[in-house]
Protein backbone atom coordinates (compact mmCIF):
# COMPACT_ATOMS: atom_id res chain seq x y z
CA UNK A 1 0.00 0.00 0.00
CA UNK A 2 3.03 2.18 0.18
CA UNK A 3 2.61 5.42 -2.27
CA UNK A 4 5.96 4.91 -4.64
CA UNK A 5 4.65 1.49 -5.56
CA UNK A 6 1.35 2.58 -6.76
CA UNK A 7 2.72 5.53 -8.35
CA UNK A 8 5.12 3.41 -10.10
CA UNK A 9 1.92 1.23 -11.23
CA UNK A 10 0.44 4.31 -12.69
CA UNK A 11 3.40 5.31 -14.48
CA UNK A 12 3.73 1.93 -16.10
CA UNK A 13 0.07 1.84 -16.97
CA UNK A 14 -0.08 5.21 -18.74
CA UNK A 15 3.17 7.08 -18.85
CA UNK A 16 1.75 9.94 -17.21
CA UNK A 17 3.64 11.03 -13.63
CA UNK A 18 2.08 12.51 -10.85
CA UNK A 19 3.46 15.47 -11.39
CA UNK A 20 2.48 15.87 -14.56
CA UNK A 21 -1.34 15.15 -13.40
CA UNK A 22 -0.90 17.89 -11.18
CA UNK A 23 -0.08 20.55 -13.68
CA UNK A 24 -2.84 19.41 -15.65
CA UNK A 25 -5.73 21.61 -13.64
CA UNK A 26 -3.41 24.51 -13.79
CA UNK A 27 -2.87 24.30 -17.56
CA UNK A 28 -6.81 23.42 -18.26
CA UNK A 29 -7.07 26.91 -16.10
CA UNK A 30 -4.84 28.78 -18.25
CA UNK A 31 -6.57 27.69 -21.04
CA UNK A 32 -9.87 28.35 -19.87
CA UNK A 33 -8.96 32.27 -19.46
CA UNK A 34 -7.83 32.52 -22.85
CA UNK A 35 -11.15 30.75 -24.03
CA UNK A 36 -13.00 33.84 -22.28
CA UNK A 37 -10.48 36.50 -24.27
CA UNK A 38 -11.78 34.59 -27.55
CA UNK A 39 -8.08 33.64 -28.21
CA UNK A 40 -7.83 30.30 -30.46
CA UNK A 41 -4.16 29.93 -30.63
CA UNK A 42 -1.49 29.50 -27.97
CA UNK A 43 2.21 28.83 -28.12
CA UNK A 44 4.09 26.47 -25.80
CA UNK A 45 5.96 29.59 -24.38
CA UNK A 46 2.57 32.01 -23.94
CA UNK A 47 0.97 28.96 -22.03
CA UNK A 48 3.65 28.17 -20.17
CA UNK A 49 4.17 31.78 -18.52
CA UNK A 50 0.65 32.02 -17.73
CA UNK A 51 0.50 28.88 -15.95
CA UNK A 52 4.14 29.56 -14.34
CA UNK A 53 6.19 26.55 -15.71
CA UNK A 54 8.74 26.43 -18.19
CA UNK A 55 7.92 26.03 -21.55
CA UNK A 56 10.00 22.97 -22.29
CA UNK A 57 8.33 21.35 -19.06
CA UNK A 58 4.77 22.44 -20.71
CA UNK A 59 5.33 20.73 -24.25
CA UNK A 60 6.93 17.62 -22.25
CA UNK A 61 3.35 17.84 -19.94
CA UNK A 62 1.14 17.88 -23.15
CA UNK A 63 3.29 15.34 -24.93
CA UNK A 64 1.97 12.51 -22.41
CA UNK A 65 -1.39 13.22 -24.12
CA UNK A 66 -0.40 13.10 -27.56
CA UNK A 67 -0.41 16.74 -27.65
CA UNK A 68 2.60 18.48 -29.61
CA UNK A 69 1.20 21.19 -31.55
CA UNK A 70 1.69 23.00 -34.52
CA UNK A 71 4.93 24.39 -35.40
CA UNK A 72 4.76 28.32 -36.13
CA UNK A 73 0.95 27.93 -34.89
CA UNK A 74 1.20 26.35 -31.34
CA UNK A 75 -1.54 24.69 -29.39
CA UNK A 76 -5.21 24.80 -30.50
CA UNK A 77 -6.72 25.85 -27.13
CA UNK A 78 -10.24 24.23 -28.01
CA UNK A 79 -8.66 21.07 -28.52
CA UNK A 80 -5.76 21.22 -25.44
CA UNK A 81 -9.05 21.93 -23.12
CA UNK A 82 -11.18 19.26 -24.56
CA UNK A 83 -8.22 16.87 -24.33
CA UNK A 84 -7.18 18.11 -21.13
CA UNK A 85 -10.63 17.49 -19.48
CA UNK A 86 -10.64 14.27 -21.30
CA UNK A 87 -7.93 13.23 -19.29
CA UNK A 88 -8.63 14.68 -15.82
CA UNK A 89 -12.08 13.06 -16.44
CA UNK A 90 -13.78 16.63 -16.25
CA UNK A 91 -16.04 15.39 -19.60
CA UNK A 92 -18.30 13.69 -16.93
CA UNK A 93 -20.12 15.26 -13.85
CA UNK A 94 -18.73 13.89 -10.25
CA UNK A 95 -21.04 13.38 -7.69
CA UNK A 96 -19.39 14.88 -4.62
CA UNK A 97 -20.75 14.45 -0.85
CA UNK A 98 -19.49 17.36 1.71
CA UNK A 99 -18.97 15.90 4.91
CA UNK A 100 -18.65 18.85 7.51
CA UNK A 101 -20.91 22.03 7.73
CA UNK A 102 -18.58 24.40 9.55
CA UNK A 103 -17.66 27.17 7.89
CA UNK A 104 -14.98 25.56 4.96
CA UNK A 105 -17.67 23.54 4.56
CA UNK A 106 -20.00 26.31 3.93
CA UNK A 107 -17.50 28.09 1.68
CA UNK A 108 -16.69 25.21 -0.19
CA UNK A 109 -20.40 24.16 -0.61
CA UNK A 110 -20.73 27.32 -2.32
CA UNK A 111 -17.46 27.46 -4.21
CA UNK A 112 -18.38 28.20 -7.98
CA UNK A 113 -14.83 26.53 -9.10
CA UNK A 114 -16.77 23.26 -8.96
CA UNK A 115 -19.47 23.19 -10.80
CA UNK A 116 -17.73 24.88 -13.55
CA UNK A 117 -15.26 21.63 -13.82
CA UNK A 118 -17.63 18.93 -13.10
CA UNK A 119 -18.12 18.70 -9.50
CA UNK A 120 -21.55 18.54 -8.35
CA UNK A 121 -21.94 18.77 -4.82
CA UNK A 122 -24.95 16.39 -4.30
CA UNK A 123 -25.21 16.53 -0.43
CA UNK A 124 -23.50 18.43 3.05
CA UNK A 125 -23.93 15.96 5.89
CA UNK A 126 -23.24 17.25 9.83
CA UNK A 127 -23.65 15.65 12.90
CA UNK A 128 -24.82 18.74 14.71
CA UNK A 129 -28.42 18.79 15.28
CA UNK A 130 -28.40 22.74 14.81
CA UNK A 131 -26.96 23.12 11.72
CA UNK A 132 -29.17 20.10 9.94
CA UNK A 133 -31.68 21.21 8.33
CA UNK A 134 -30.12 24.35 7.35
CA UNK A 135 -30.23 25.52 3.87
CA UNK A 136 -26.29 25.93 2.21
CA UNK A 137 -25.99 26.96 -1.14
CA UNK A 138 -29.54 25.84 -2.08
CA UNK A 139 -29.23 22.64 -0.59
CA UNK A 140 -29.92 21.28 2.91
CA UNK A 141 -27.91 20.10 5.10
CA UNK A 142 -28.81 16.40 6.21
CA UNK A 143 -27.58 14.40 9.43
CA UNK A 144 -24.39 12.36 8.98
CA UNK A 145 -26.17 9.27 10.00
CA UNK A 146 -27.84 9.02 6.31
CA UNK A 147 -24.26 8.90 5.16
CA UNK A 148 -24.08 5.33 3.79
CA UNK A 149 -27.97 5.61 2.36
CA UNK A 150 -26.81 9.30 0.71
CA UNK A 151 -23.52 7.90 -1.10
CA UNK A 152 -25.58 5.35 -2.18
CA UNK A 153 -28.99 6.84 -3.60
CA UNK A 154 -26.95 9.90 -5.24
CA UNK A 155 -24.08 7.87 -6.57
CA UNK A 156 -21.35 9.88 -4.48
CA UNK A 157 -17.50 8.86 -6.08
CA UNK A 158 -15.84 12.00 -4.24
CA UNK A 159 -16.17 12.62 -0.29
CA UNK A 160 -14.90 16.26 0.87
CA UNK A 161 -14.09 15.75 4.48
CA UNK A 162 -14.27 19.19 6.24
CA UNK A 163 -15.03 17.84 9.68
CA UNK A 164 -12.88 18.47 12.96
CA UNK A 165 -9.22 16.65 12.81
CA UNK A 166 -10.77 14.43 15.92
CA UNK A 167 -13.80 12.86 13.45
CA UNK A 168 -12.31 12.68 10.18
CA UNK A 169 -10.75 9.25 10.57
CA UNK A 170 -14.37 7.61 11.50
CA UNK A 171 -15.71 9.62 8.83
CA UNK A 172 -13.62 8.34 6.01
CA UNK A 173 -13.94 4.93 7.21
CA UNK A 174 -17.40 5.15 6.81
CA UNK A 175 -17.32 6.68 3.42
CA UNK A 176 -14.67 3.82 2.20
CA UNK A 177 -16.90 1.25 3.86
CA UNK A 178 -19.47 2.71 1.43
CA UNK A 179 -17.19 1.84 -1.68
CA UNK A 180 -16.31 5.68 -1.98
CA UNK A 181 -12.71 5.36 -3.55
CA UNK A 182 -11.56 9.37 -3.96
CA UNK A 183 -11.37 11.05 -0.74
CA UNK A 184 -10.58 15.41 -0.56
CA UNK A 185 -9.50 15.77 3.32
CA UNK A 186 -9.45 19.27 4.72
CA UNK A 187 -9.14 17.93 7.96
CA UNK A 188 -5.82 18.67 10.00
CA UNK A 189 -4.96 14.84 9.98
CA UNK A 190 -2.96 12.15 8.04
CA UNK A 191 -6.09 9.60 7.16
CA UNK A 192 -5.34 6.07 6.51
CA UNK A 193 -6.90 4.16 3.86
CA UNK A 194 -6.65 0.42 2.15
CA UNK A 195 -5.42 -0.13 -1.13
CA UNK A 196 -7.23 1.01 -3.96
CA UNK A 197 -8.19 4.78 -2.08
CA UNK A 198 -6.77 8.14 -2.96
CA UNK A 199 -6.60 10.50 -0.68
CA UNK A 200 -5.21 13.96 -1.22
CA UNK A 201 -5.17 16.42 1.45
CA UNK A 202 -5.22 20.65 1.51
CA UNK A 203 -2.88 21.78 3.73
CA UNK A 204 -4.17 25.64 3.57
CA UNK A 205 -1.06 27.16 4.95
CA UNK A 206 1.46 25.89 2.74
CA UNK A 207 0.95 28.50 0.14
CA UNK A 208 1.52 31.20 3.19
CA UNK A 209 4.82 29.06 4.08
CA UNK A 210 5.84 29.93 0.47
CA UNK A 211 4.65 33.27 0.30
CA UNK A 212 7.02 33.60 4.17
CA UNK A 213 9.70 32.16 1.65
CA UNK A 214 10.02 35.03 -0.44
CA UNK A 215 8.67 37.34 2.10
CA UNK A 216 12.10 36.34 4.02
CA UNK A 217 14.20 36.42 0.84
CA UNK A 218 13.12 40.36 0.34
CA UNK A 219 13.98 41.36 4.50
CA UNK A 220 17.29 39.36 3.51
CA UNK A 221 17.49 36.57 5.33
CA UNK A 222 17.81 33.95 6.39
CA UNK A 223 21.68 33.73 5.59
CA UNK A 224 24.18 30.64 5.40
CA UNK A 225 23.27 27.16 7.90
CA UNK A 226 26.07 27.83 10.25
CA UNK A 227 23.40 26.97 13.14
CA UNK A 228 22.19 30.03 14.97
CA UNK A 229 24.32 32.55 12.66
CA UNK A 230 22.97 35.51 12.19
CA UNK A 231 21.76 36.05 8.21
CA UNK A 232 24.02 37.87 6.21
CA UNK A 233 22.47 37.82 2.58
CA UNK A 234 21.99 41.05 0.42
CA UNK A 235 18.66 42.20 0.66
CA UNK A 236 16.69 43.57 -2.07
CA UNK A 237 15.70 40.47 -3.93
CA UNK A 238 12.45 40.40 -5.53
CA UNK A 239 10.22 37.99 -6.90
CA UNK A 240 7.49 37.20 -8.84
CA UNK A 241 5.50 33.84 -8.31
CA UNK A 242 2.44 32.48 -10.04
CA UNK A 243 1.35 29.36 -7.92
CA UNK A 244 1.56 26.01 -9.82
CA UNK A 245 0.33 24.25 -7.18
CA UNK A 246 -3.03 25.27 -5.24
CA UNK B 1 7.53 41.49 -14.58
CA UNK B 2 7.58 38.04 -15.90
CA UNK B 3 7.18 35.32 -13.47
CA UNK B 4 10.01 33.37 -15.28
CA UNK B 5 12.25 36.63 -14.90
CA UNK B 6 12.09 36.83 -11.43
CA UNK B 7 12.28 32.78 -10.89
CA UNK B 8 15.44 32.99 -12.74
CA UNK B 9 16.84 36.07 -10.75
CA UNK B 10 15.58 33.85 -7.26
CA UNK B 11 17.55 30.39 -8.68
CA UNK B 12 20.63 32.47 -9.24
CA UNK B 13 20.56 34.39 -6.09
CA UNK B 14 20.25 30.85 -3.86
CA UNK B 15 19.78 27.64 -5.54
CA UNK B 16 16.95 26.99 -4.27
CA UNK B 17 14.53 26.08 -7.27
CA UNK B 18 10.72 27.04 -6.62
CA UNK B 19 9.76 23.57 -6.77
CA UNK B 20 12.32 22.70 -3.97
CA UNK B 21 10.25 25.68 -2.37
CA UNK B 22 7.00 24.60 -2.65
CA UNK B 23 8.02 21.16 -1.25
CA UNK B 24 9.67 22.06 2.00
CA UNK B 25 6.19 22.65 3.76
CA UNK B 26 4.96 18.97 3.11
CA UNK B 27 8.44 17.74 4.32
CA UNK B 28 8.27 20.19 7.29
CA UNK B 29 4.27 18.96 7.89
CA UNK B 30 5.96 15.03 7.77
CA UNK B 31 8.81 16.12 10.59
CA UNK B 32 6.46 17.29 12.69
CA UNK B 33 4.26 14.30 12.43
CA UNK B 34 7.53 12.14 13.57
CA UNK B 35 8.14 14.67 16.37
CA UNK B 36 4.76 14.08 17.51
CA UNK B 37 5.38 10.46 17.53
CA UNK B 38 8.93 11.22 19.54
CA UNK B 39 11.17 10.02 16.86
CA UNK B 40 14.68 11.36 16.48
CA UNK B 41 15.93 10.50 13.33
CA UNK B 42 14.61 9.25 9.93
CA UNK B 43 15.83 8.08 7.00
CA UNK B 44 15.76 9.46 3.76
CA UNK B 45 13.46 6.89 2.16
CA UNK B 46 10.90 7.13 4.93
CA UNK B 47 10.82 10.72 4.79
CA UNK B 48 9.92 10.94 1.14
CA UNK B 49 7.40 7.83 1.45
CA UNK B 50 5.61 10.47 4.20
CA UNK B 51 5.89 13.58 1.99
CA UNK B 52 4.97 11.44 -0.76
CA UNK B 53 7.82 11.61 -2.86
CA UNK B 54 11.11 9.86 -4.69
CA UNK B 55 13.89 9.48 -2.20
CA UNK B 56 16.49 11.00 -4.76
CA UNK B 57 14.29 14.00 -5.30
CA UNK B 58 13.96 14.37 -1.38
CA UNK B 59 18.05 14.75 -0.86
CA UNK B 60 18.29 16.83 -4.03
CA UNK B 61 15.88 19.18 -2.25
CA UNK B 62 17.77 19.30 1.46
CA UNK B 63 21.11 19.53 -0.19
CA UNK B 64 19.83 22.93 -1.51
CA UNK B 65 19.84 23.40 2.60
CA UNK B 66 23.29 22.23 3.14
CA UNK B 67 21.62 19.37 4.43
CA UNK B 68 23.09 15.62 3.43
CA UNK B 69 22.21 13.47 6.77
CA UNK B 70 24.44 10.76 8.01
CA UNK B 71 25.24 7.40 6.46
CA UNK B 72 23.32 4.49 8.40
CA UNK B 73 21.20 7.24 10.27
CA UNK B 74 19.81 9.62 8.12
CA UNK B 75 18.56 13.16 9.15
CA UNK B 76 18.24 14.45 12.59
CA UNK B 77 14.50 15.34 12.70
CA UNK B 78 14.90 18.33 15.16
CA UNK B 79 17.27 20.02 13.03
CA UNK B 80 16.02 19.49 9.79
CA UNK B 81 12.66 21.40 11.72
CA UNK B 82 14.60 23.92 12.26
CA UNK B 83 16.65 24.09 8.96
CA UNK B 84 13.41 23.85 7.09
CA UNK B 85 11.77 26.45 9.43
CA UNK B 86 13.98 28.77 9.13
CA UNK B 87 14.91 28.68 5.23
CA UNK B 88 11.10 29.36 5.26
CA UNK B 89 11.10 32.00 7.14
CA UNK B 90 8.45 30.15 9.78
CA UNK B 91 11.18 30.89 12.92
CA UNK B 92 10.05 34.16 13.08
CA UNK B 93 6.00 35.45 13.10
CA UNK B 94 3.85 36.67 10.15
CA UNK B 95 1.32 39.09 10.56
CA UNK B 96 -1.53 38.51 7.96
CA UNK B 97 -5.16 40.59 7.41
CA UNK B 98 -7.55 38.58 6.03
CA UNK B 99 -9.47 40.42 3.48
CA UNK B 100 -13.22 39.22 2.86
CA UNK B 101 -15.12 37.70 5.79
CA UNK B 102 -17.67 35.17 4.19
CA UNK B 103 -17.46 31.99 4.89
CA UNK B 104 -14.38 31.20 3.74
CA UNK B 105 -12.75 34.11 5.22
CA UNK B 106 -14.48 32.95 8.51
CA UNK B 107 -12.85 29.37 7.89
CA UNK B 108 -9.15 31.09 7.37
CA UNK B 109 -9.50 33.31 10.87
CA UNK B 110 -10.14 30.00 12.46
CA UNK B 111 -7.81 28.02 10.71
CA UNK B 112 -5.25 26.21 13.37
CA UNK B 113 -2.49 25.11 10.88
CA UNK B 114 -1.90 29.09 10.49
CA UNK B 115 -0.70 29.95 14.13
CA UNK B 116 1.03 27.15 14.33
CA UNK B 117 3.81 27.76 11.21
CA UNK B 118 4.22 31.56 12.92
CA UNK B 119 0.84 33.13 11.08
CA UNK B 120 -0.52 35.65 13.05
CA UNK B 121 -3.97 37.15 12.09
CA UNK B 122 -4.18 40.32 12.98
CA UNK B 123 -6.92 41.54 11.01
CA UNK B 124 -10.19 40.72 9.51
CA UNK B 125 -11.64 43.19 7.06
CA UNK B 126 -14.74 43.17 5.24
CA UNK B 127 -16.97 45.99 3.13
CA UNK B 128 -20.69 44.35 4.62
CA UNK B 129 -21.43 46.31 7.52
CA UNK B 130 -23.77 43.85 8.85
CA UNK B 131 -20.72 41.75 9.38
CA UNK B 132 -18.37 44.50 10.40
CA UNK B 133 -18.02 44.63 14.36
CA UNK B 134 -19.02 40.89 14.61
CA UNK B 135 -16.59 38.42 16.61
CA UNK B 136 -15.05 35.66 14.29
CA UNK B 137 -12.21 33.33 16.20
CA UNK B 138 -12.05 36.09 18.63
CA UNK B 139 -11.54 39.17 16.54
CA UNK B 140 -13.87 41.84 15.95
CA UNK B 141 -14.51 42.24 11.95
CA UNK B 142 -13.41 45.71 10.70
CA UNK B 143 -14.35 48.13 7.89
CA UNK B 144 -12.78 47.53 4.97
CA UNK B 145 -12.10 51.65 4.84
CA UNK B 146 -9.42 50.88 7.95
CA UNK B 147 -7.64 48.44 5.70
CA UNK B 148 -4.39 51.28 5.20
CA UNK B 149 -4.23 51.84 8.28
CA UNK B 150 -4.75 48.48 9.68
CA UNK B 151 -1.88 47.16 7.86
CA UNK B 152 0.62 50.12 8.89
CA UNK B 153 -0.26 49.98 12.50
CA UNK B 154 -0.41 46.14 12.91
CA UNK B 155 2.89 45.67 10.19
CA UNK B 156 0.93 43.33 8.55
CA UNK B 157 3.20 41.65 5.86
CA UNK B 158 0.73 39.49 3.96
CA UNK B 159 -2.50 39.93 2.98
CA UNK B 160 -4.50 37.16 2.38
CA UNK B 161 -7.37 37.99 0.06
CA UNK B 162 -10.88 36.12 0.16
CA UNK B 163 -13.12 38.51 -1.52
CA UNK B 164 -15.49 37.59 -4.43
CA UNK B 165 -13.59 37.91 -7.85
CA UNK B 166 -15.16 41.55 -8.55
CA UNK B 167 -14.09 42.85 -5.29
CA UNK B 168 -10.57 41.56 -5.08
CA UNK B 169 -8.56 43.66 -7.88
CA UNK B 170 -9.29 46.96 -6.32
CA UNK B 171 -8.68 45.46 -2.92
CA UNK B 172 -5.45 44.08 -3.92
CA UNK B 173 -4.29 47.33 -5.50
CA UNK B 174 -4.76 48.82 -2.28
CA UNK B 175 -2.69 46.03 -0.36
CA UNK B 176 0.45 46.78 -2.31
CA UNK B 177 0.15 50.55 -2.14
CA UNK B 178 0.61 50.20 1.75
CA UNK B 179 3.47 48.62 1.36
CA UNK B 180 2.15 44.60 1.18
CA UNK B 181 4.57 42.55 -0.81
CA UNK B 182 2.83 39.15 -0.66
CA UNK B 183 -0.38 38.48 -1.49
CA UNK B 184 -2.63 34.97 -0.86
CA UNK B 185 -5.58 35.01 -3.63
CA UNK B 186 -8.12 32.96 -3.16
CA UNK B 187 -10.56 35.11 -5.21
CA UNK B 188 -11.62 33.16 -8.90
CA UNK B 189 -9.48 35.91 -10.73
CA UNK B 190 -5.83 36.39 -11.57
CA UNK B 191 -4.59 39.36 -9.69
CA UNK B 192 -2.23 42.13 -11.06
CA UNK B 193 0.69 43.41 -9.36
CA UNK B 194 4.33 45.25 -9.49
CA UNK B 195 7.14 43.65 -10.05
CA UNK B 196 8.07 43.03 -5.97
CA UNK B 197 5.25 41.66 -5.06
CA UNK B 198 4.58 37.91 -4.88
CA UNK B 199 0.98 36.78 -5.50
CA UNK B 200 0.14 32.85 -4.60
CA UNK B 201 -3.31 31.80 -5.88
CA UNK B 202 -4.95 29.09 -4.43
CA UNK B 203 -7.91 26.79 -6.54
CA UNK B 204 -9.39 24.50 -4.13
CA UNK B 205 -10.97 22.44 -7.44
CA UNK B 206 -7.00 21.72 -8.01
CA UNK B 207 -7.44 18.83 -5.99
CA UNK B 208 -10.44 17.28 -6.92
CA UNK B 209 -9.80 17.42 -10.82
CA UNK B 210 -6.41 15.53 -9.36
CA UNK B 211 -8.78 13.10 -7.62
CA UNK B 212 -11.27 13.01 -10.81
CA UNK B 213 -8.05 11.83 -12.86
CA UNK B 214 -7.46 8.76 -10.49
CA UNK B 215 -11.01 7.95 -10.09
CA UNK B 216 -11.81 7.90 -13.78
CA UNK B 217 -8.42 5.49 -13.83
CA UNK B 218 -10.00 3.09 -11.76
CA UNK B 219 -13.29 3.32 -13.95
CA UNK B 220 -11.06 2.45 -16.82
CA UNK B 221 -10.99 5.10 -19.02
CA UNK B 222 -10.81 7.87 -20.95
CA UNK B 223 -8.60 5.55 -23.55
CA UNK B 224 -6.99 6.69 -26.80
CA UNK B 225 -7.14 10.39 -28.21
CA UNK B 226 -8.80 9.69 -31.18
CA UNK B 227 -11.75 12.51 -31.33
CA UNK B 228 -14.43 11.20 -29.66
CA UNK B 229 -13.42 7.67 -29.74
CA UNK B 230 -14.71 6.07 -26.69
CA UNK B 231 -12.73 4.28 -23.92
CA UNK B 232 -11.08 1.37 -24.19
CA UNK B 233 -8.25 1.34 -21.46
CA UNK B 234 -8.03 -2.03 -19.37
CA UNK B 235 -10.59 -1.32 -15.85
CA UNK B 236 -8.90 -1.77 -12.57
CA UNK B 237 -6.32 0.17 -12.22
CA UNK B 238 -5.88 1.71 -8.32
CA UNK B 239 -4.13 3.93 -6.56
CA UNK B 240 -2.84 5.67 -3.50
CA UNK B 241 -1.60 8.79 -3.56
CA UNK B 242 -0.14 11.30 -0.98
CA UNK B 243 -0.78 15.21 -1.93
CA UNK B 244 2.55 16.41 -2.38
CA UNK B 245 1.39 19.87 -3.12
CA UNK B 246 -1.90 21.20 -1.27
Amino acid sequence: MTSRQNRNRDRADRGIPEATVARLPVYLRALHSLQERDVATVSSEELAAAAGVNSAKLRKDLSHLGSYGTRGVGYEVEYLVYQISRELGLTQDWVVAIIGVGNLGRALAGYGGFASRGFRVAGLLDADESIVGQTISGMAVEHIDRLEDLIAERGVSIAVIATPAVAAQGLCDRVVASGVTSVLNFAPVVLSVPEGVDVRKVDLSIELQILAFHEQRKAGGPGDYEPLAAGDEPPGTTHYVEAVEA
